[in-house]
């Protein structure tokens, strides 16, 4: 099937979901997460073959990512079971106003419709995404990376026999066959039949949207994130939020990459740094972090010299750019100069300084006293989620239900006229 | 100044705003309505030659939006005070969750950042629009219409010396100087320099937008509106309904451009229509109603046949397509294939069509026993708007204060790690 064919295929099939229930969609999510365990060998099999083919042409780092076990398939079923125990975001009415003139104006959670996602080689985003989507109200179409695309295949096929057990039109969810960057461009200008794009990937793909978007979209997940230490700062407690930042997860895109240090600290904090995530760690067998510095930091520790791009990169790894600031101002201004709008962080025991923080840096998410890596759907509560959007315009951060979601106002009045 | 010039201009000024408390951001808005009173005559000095270059180019209904009296001027200087007693949207606490851990996550209101409004030739908008966006804690560019240049350009002089007044850039406040579609392609595309873009205008504006837009964009505005009177409507308040939604004030976006008609009642309600929208109004000389029907009315009263176009077309006048429908399916199923998605309504004494309706039809306003003017951010109790958004994303129906904002996450810990 075509990219154009699929995607009449499964706007024709959306408002079959606006017509269900709760719990009629629930019960689809938990037949969808039975059919992924009963269709269990299927799926390693497809993923086996995806593994093979990949051998060699991606990084060792990549093939974990796309490899699944039997745990990894069966984590995949309870995540689906999960979100068939979250509330419902359709149909709650978010806000109600009574006129004067007594219409009664209710602003209604309501489906986007169809929501399209593109993502690259973790098969387990196939169901999570899938299973937001329809719990949302929304059909979807799915497009993973090449490297993935038996165990998507194998694992959309399980989903869609879950549907129909559950008397819903397997076309509520489509896997985009084509996987080269045509067919990425043509959902990017699906105009009518995409009523939201969820890119899911790296900054290339970023670009790519912003340059030729025609649908709505949400851009998730490019995250150059900071912390500051103040000169207010608990050093001890700033040592364990810049390690946890760092090192917890260097891979995901709350992890920090930048460190800003006041300068007053910056002789007492800087040589505690380097032992903890440098000496301690080589000694304790686990990765040390490289410190790339500024010429100011290069002065108190050793450490690699900061190159130009190293204060604007998402490195992802166990590296982390230190810069020393003179002042409050100074770290609020690097950061609106070279932060992607993910999650920042301060450490302080200055309340006037952490309110100018919060105030003037314009992120997602702004942290007091505590580590970025918490920009997180799970971590926030909100239970689940489908990205972390760094844009401003409709979600920002966590991506949950409700954030997939549009509203309606819905007006009942007996005859008033204007 | 060049477009670019400005839009960097206008950027920089910007965190001024985000500086500025709800007072200061008052007392420049009281600034700016004194300013515009005090600047009166050389406002209808600028209008009057705006005016006079535009006679015999455009039609006498817009000369008659380009035209303004002194009267017109306060009512804009007093539009401005209205916005100045309006709640600040800005640093307001939408949703606070304390987490297991101790976290606080608030998700506050903040301001967008840099605002660009496309619109026409009505001088009010400009004060209108830079005064919501000022409360809303965004600077703003204009870029209105060239029949209008000279009077947009003294009111933002006016507003502009306001804002000094009260201690504020003048440059949080830029009109563009280029009236050419240039201009408005640059603001589409102005990647980094511009948060968020409105188009307020007609299909063809629109239509560029979703082709060229590269920024955040709301789409304003058009709406081919419907009413359906159903089978078990009281027939004298689907009347009062129709001949309100059509005729109050025809050259609107809520105003009705269609109206569906249960076969059932068809045969009674058609006779009492033609006589109230076109007999009873010619007689007291009033515009009557010209109505192009389709077949199945064609057979019960007389009037214009209604051609292919008449309904997908926003007529903004004294017209009205007139349909008979099977069934109360069927009115949905042409809402959904013929509508904007701005606001439709339906007239029945029936709950459950009334409720197979609100949940079916896919607009942004959908209304029970009343008329669909009332889709509009005063009636709606937002106390302003910035436009009608036909879109899904971020906002939907009337944008209020709090639509021009987003919002972000401030967490505070005391060393929490994950």
């Amino acid at each position: 099937m075509t990219t154009q064919e699929l995607l009449k295929t499964v706007k024709a099939a959306a408002p079959a979901l606006a017509e269900a229930t709760t719990a009629q969609k629930n019960q689809a999510l938990l037949a969808m997460a039975a059919a992924l365990e009963a269709n269990c060998d299927e799926i390693l099999t497809a993923n086996r073959r995806d593994v093979a083919a990949a051998q060699g042409h991606i990084a060792p780092v990549m093939i974990d990512r796309l490899a699944l076990s039997r745990q990894r398939v069966l984590d995949m079923a309870e995540g689906v079971r999960q979100v068939a125990a979250l509330p419902d975001p359709v149909g709650r009415v978010r806000r109600q106003v009574v006129r004067p003139n007594g219409m009664t104006i209710d602003q209604v959670g309501v489906a986007m419709g169809v929501v399209a996602i593109i993502y690259e080689s973790r098969p387990n985003v196939t169901s999570d995404a899938a299973a937001l989507a329809l719990k949302a109200g929304s059909a979807c179409v799915l497009r993973g990376g090449k490297e993935a695309f038996a165990s998507s295949k194998a694992i959309v096929s399980a989903m869609q026999a879950g549907l129909e057990t559950a008397g819903l039109p397997a076309e509520l969810i489509g896997l985009v066959e084509d996987t080269t960057r045509n067919s990425a461009t043509e959902l990017m200008q699906a105009v009518g039949l995409v009523d939201l794009l969820i890119p899911r990937g790296g900054a290339g793909l970023i670009r790519a949207v912003t340059e030729n978007a025609k649908v709505p979209c949400i851009q998730t997940g490019t995250g150059i994130c900071h912390v500051y230490v103040d000169k207010a700062a608990d050093l001890s407690m700033a040592l364990r939020i810049v390690e946890n930042a760092k090192t917890s997860r260097p891979s995901v895109c709350n992890a920090e990459e930048v460190l800003l240090v006041h300068e007053a600290v910056a002789a007492e904090f800087l040589p505690r740094l380097q032992k903890r995530l440098v000496d301690d760690r080589a000694a304790d067998g686990k990765v040390p972090v490289e410190l790339r510095l500024c010429p100011r930091a290069a002065e108190i520790i050793p450490g690699e010299s900061a190159g130009e791009l190293d204060f604007d990169t998402e490195f992802l790894d166990y590296i982390l750019a230190v810069k020393v600031v003179d002042s409050l101002d100074e770290a609020i201004a690097h950061i609106a100069q070279h932060s992607t709008g993910h999650s920042e962080a301060i450490v302080t025991a200055d309340e006037q300084a952490a309110a100018r923080f919060t105030r003037l840096v314009d992120s997602a998410a702004v942290y007091v006293n505590c580590s970025t890596r918490f920009t997180d759907g799970g971590e926030f509560g909100l239970g689940c989620e489908m990205g972390i959007s760094t844009q401003k315009l409709h979600a920002r951060g966590p991506m949950g239900l409700e954030e997939l979601c549009t509203y309606k106002y819905v007006i009942h009045g007996n005859g008033q006229v204007r």
